[in-house]
């Protein structure tokens, strides 16, 4: 089994070199910290990475849930990365002090993530969905709520979910069908299903918190009569006890991967007494949910790309160490055999894996960046930096997820046939990541949130604010001769992007808005490779800075950091063509004209 | 569990509209046969598929092989299907009447295959994979060896495999290091081990017989001293009886799919024991394995666009019967919820893995029509349709491999989180489909052998026949007005395919071989899209002919498959775009100056 699942070395570059995360110590909000504190965070993260998920990635694996009697049995590992985030405090770091967090800045607490994610992907999830669940309590929940739940949840005794999904809705938030009656003792009578909840059942915790979209008795239809409830799987009672809550687990899945974590179907209100709490006003439960939504959406570009980085890095020592066959020009059977890392498609694989690990991780911090920006400023600046991230967070979520799977299939392809076998942990790698393009909104909807309403609102600012950022890199990029080719590349792309976004806008004007929105996909596409490309030259300027005068084992570093860049400008960003070669022509409305009947 | 897995309608417009198989018939070779035979070939399949594959699809990857004792333990089915195919003589059905055979084409075959196929992959292994060995000893092996092996290898008593890999040797047969002593009783005796042989030990067949790669002692080094053997489990002895052969399973592989069929790692004369006979003439068994290996890339191909057939179909069936979400012009939600179907990006994704299967399996009927136009001819014909076979072998078996998973993959998004979960096949689909860019031939060395040796052969000559054949179409579709734009489309992807190979070209003159083939992958992918697309013109120009009298049912099928034509051409055939402008730089070199201490 491979030993590194992520690098550290990059993410200190990506923290300090490329975003400068101590900077933010200049803010009234994160004063406290700094460099010491955080590297304390990361430090402690690997160690957690390395002693406790990752042995436990394959058993995890190989041992998942069991439904029984209604009961759902995980393992043990689950209860001790709780129990260990509570009581280090990690669940709750990013809140403010008031709520008993520590107010260490998203970027940091992202790297905690990602080194958990790249460990054990389906242990991460425990302690990350807390934390979302517990955020949301903490931002709309009255203050007895907020008293009730967040301490127990930041303590890692009581685990959170997110419980949106029912079966007769799927992705349609508009035909969420759970009730909600009012009662006298201020408290709503839950009545439902929800489908692929997950963390939403398991024994080795001391209670289950659901934050659950559903409907209050004579709400309008549709998403405006969406209200936010906080129900418990046992409910807190006047003697400081827990009550069952008729809240029953009455399935569980059997999931391709991601088998640590437990996915059930749960219902609610079986016996008449589910009692759910409210969370902000009645009927704006929808905008509540999307906060948590957004960071879920940004922690699944994550959990992608650190899983993606788990493969490359077990494809990266296989590929160090398995010899095979001869360079072209030595064929000479007489000859030792190379090792596959010399292999010149060998290493395009592996090139293409860094180039989208670390191009995605780099989008991730730059995203971080903005949450922390928005936390620490007010005003116009921090709208600006909440506009970016909700911009970007669609190309967050999506390019990760899918380019992900991509890259884990080159890593599993590097080892050829035993990338197909269970000794190895690719094939585990890539039956985990394929999660990642479907749950917290599918990239089919992760292209119609961007083209139909991040790239529209507020008459295209957040656009307008997107692509300023990038003309900044582009300039400077211009003025480093070692960058001025992929500067003038990024400025093409640009231009490429604009057109296609007015050319869009033309069928948008006419009122033809399944036209507009039916190549959102591809539309997404071009967008992330665009996004990426701005990302790698951010990161190749910091490289060719930082090599100037650096340690051997460093320049190595960033000589591979500019070689992987390189790449992904000759590899990658070209597939823009064809992208914008069909969205060119969306007007034509291919398959809005395809008639279901066509189909054989 | 959906219903159907491939479409019966579509082989047929492929066998008889496109390539018009009875024409075959005119020939000598085929002249016992009409359309009446073909027709019960592929009714014959499609019943077994039916009634005795696709019934055990999902179980036999729930109960994959065992291995206890040395011996392994497969499900029932392969004793099954290797006594249906045997009695009913379809192992042997391509081979000549002499050898017992029927002499039906291998397009016919090729359908029967694909059926079985899309049916269950791992349970069409078995008798296919037992077809090519036994066609190998029918070819090179002695009347001896063809007396004693064919006849029970076709009646499906004894199974075939393809032993060639080793563990220290992988893809590369320069480094096979299984050895052969030749003894005065005219055999050798054989020492060595292969790992990842398909059907290669279980215990229901009477006997396993293996086409094995080794080296006579004293032979050159290399592949000018790789020998092929036939070494069976059991020897048949002077008294019709079988002796062990001191051939022992020694492992098992546990894999991510393609479960029922079981892939062992054997060690031959452990006891100093073990009997081989010569295939052919000494050291040149890479030639006459390379027959095998040949149809069985080409098998592969089929494997892997049947799998995304089945695939398809699921996938398809989903979206006639989910309803989710409301069309984009109608948001009330108080209207009725939609059919997915009836989405655009939902027909995007099944428009795309109709292209891809229905694309995949025209070119592998096109190589299949090329297989018996040179059995059925001779001389500079026969050569013709011989170097057309082998420049499109890399192709056919790459193609559909890549683009299967990514097929598979789509199939699997249109069923949101149900995809992810085994209650439906689509995620066994996902598993399944991924051996398909590694056995028989990586995609790396897919690539090396089209650029490497296949384009360049005979200076060009197949390439050149290849470009005739796609002019010919090209000038047909001008000749039809609702083909003119899309024939133009495929002129000018030949222009750049051209090109590129020029350029290309420009580098191998100056003797830079390893630069030359660093790219090579993306060679193949590109000339891939090229040659899809050709046949996608070849499929429209058949539809564009019969849809002006037909029947109603037919005219759908007929306005799908015109449509997804379209498709192609609209969101496929673009990628080339962006392919050849990293073609164009291939002289830069960017994988071959990466350093392997680069990557960290």
């Amino acid at each position: 089994m491979a030993e590194k699942f992520i690098s550290l070395r990059n993410l200190q570059f990506l923290l300090y070199e490329v975003f400068d995360a101590t900077s933010l110590t200049q803010y009234p909000y994160f004063e406290d910290h700094g460099r010491e504190t955080f590297d304390m965070v990361v430090d402690t993260a690997m160690r957690m990475g390395k002693d406790m998920l990752f042995p436990a990635l394959v058993e995890m694996d190989r041992q998942p849930p069991e439904f029984r009697d209604g009961r759902v049995y995980v393992h043990p590992l689950a209860a001790q990365i709780m129990k260990a985030c509570g009581e280090g405090g990690w669940i709750g770091a990013q809140s403010s002090c008031e709520l008993g967090g520590q107010q260490i800045p998203n970027m940091i607490m992202n790297a905690f993530r990602g080194i958990f994610c790249a460990a054990n992907y389906s242990a991460s999830v425990y302690p990350f969905l807390t934390t979302g669940a517990a955020g949301l309590i903490a931002s709309f929940g009255s203050q007895e709520l907020i008293d009730t739940y967040v301490p127990k949840m930041f303590d890692g005794k009581w685990q959170g979910t997110m419980a949106l999904t029912e079966p007769q809705a799927g992705s349609s938030l508009t035909d969420i069908a759970t009730t909600a009656q009012p009662t006298a003792d201020g408290f709503y009578k839950i009545k439902g299903q929800k489908i692929f909840i997950s963390c939403s059942e398991y024994e080795s915790t001391e209670n289950i918190v659901h934050l659950l979209l559903g409907r209050i008795e004579g709400a309008p239809p549709g998403v405006k009569g969406v209200s936010l409830f906080v129900v418990p799987k046992l409910r807190p009672d006047s003697h400081k006890g827990l009550t069952p809550n008729d809240v029953a687990c009455i399935g569980i899945y059997h999931k391709l991967g991601y088998k640590g974590a437990p996915i059930t179907q749960l219902a609610f209100g079986d016996n008449d007494d589910c009692r759910g709490w409210l969370v902000g006003e009645p009927n704006r439960g929808l905008n509540c949910m999307f906060q948590m939504m957004n960071e879920a959406r940004i922690d699944v570009g994550m959990g992608a790309a650190a899983i993606a980085s788990a493969a490359y890095y077990a494809s990266l020592e296989y590929a160090r160490q398995r010899p095979q066959s001869r360079p072209v020009n030595a064929k000479d059977p007489l000859t030792p055999q190379a090792l596959i890392i010399e292999h010149a498609d060998v290493k395009r694989m592996l090139l293409f894996q860094r180039a989208v690990v670390e191009g995605s991780l780099s989008l991730i911090f730059q995203c971080s960046l903005y949450v922390d920006m928005s936390t620490a400023t007010s005003g116009e600046e921090k709208e600006k930096y909440e506009m970016l991230l909700d911009l970007l967070t669609p190309i967050a979520k999506s390019y990760p997820s899918e380019m992900g799977i991509l890259s884990v299939s080159q890593g599993l392809q590097c080892l050829g046939g035993y990338g197909y076998c269970d000794e190895f942990p690719l094939e585990q790698y890539y039956r985990d990541v394929r999660i990642h393009p479907i749950h917290e909104g599918t990239t089919g909807i992760q292209g119609i949130d961007l083209l139909g309403r991040k790239v529209v609102m507020k008459n295209g600012r957040a656009f307008k604010l997107f692509l300023d950022e990038l003309e900044k890199t582009i300039a400077a990029g211009r003025r480093v001769p070692e960058c001025e080719k992929l500067a003038v590349s990024l400025a093409g792309a640009v231009e490429t992007l604009k057109e296609i976004t007015r050319s869009l806008a033309a069928i948008s004007l006419k009122g033809e808005m399944e036209l507009y929105l039916a190549d959102a996909t591809l539309y997404l596409e071009l967008f992330s490779i665009v996004t990426i490309a701005w990302q790698w030259l951010l990161q190749a300027l910091r490289a060719i800075e930082a090599q100037g005068a650096c340690a051997d084992a460093d320049r190595e570093f960033y000589q591979g950091k500019m070689h992987t860049c390189r790449y992904f400008f000759a590899y990658e960003l070209p597939k823009i063509k064809g992208i914008a070669a069909r969205l060119e022509e969306s007007h034509d409305g291919l398959t809005v004209t395809m008639k279901p009947e066509w189909f054989d």
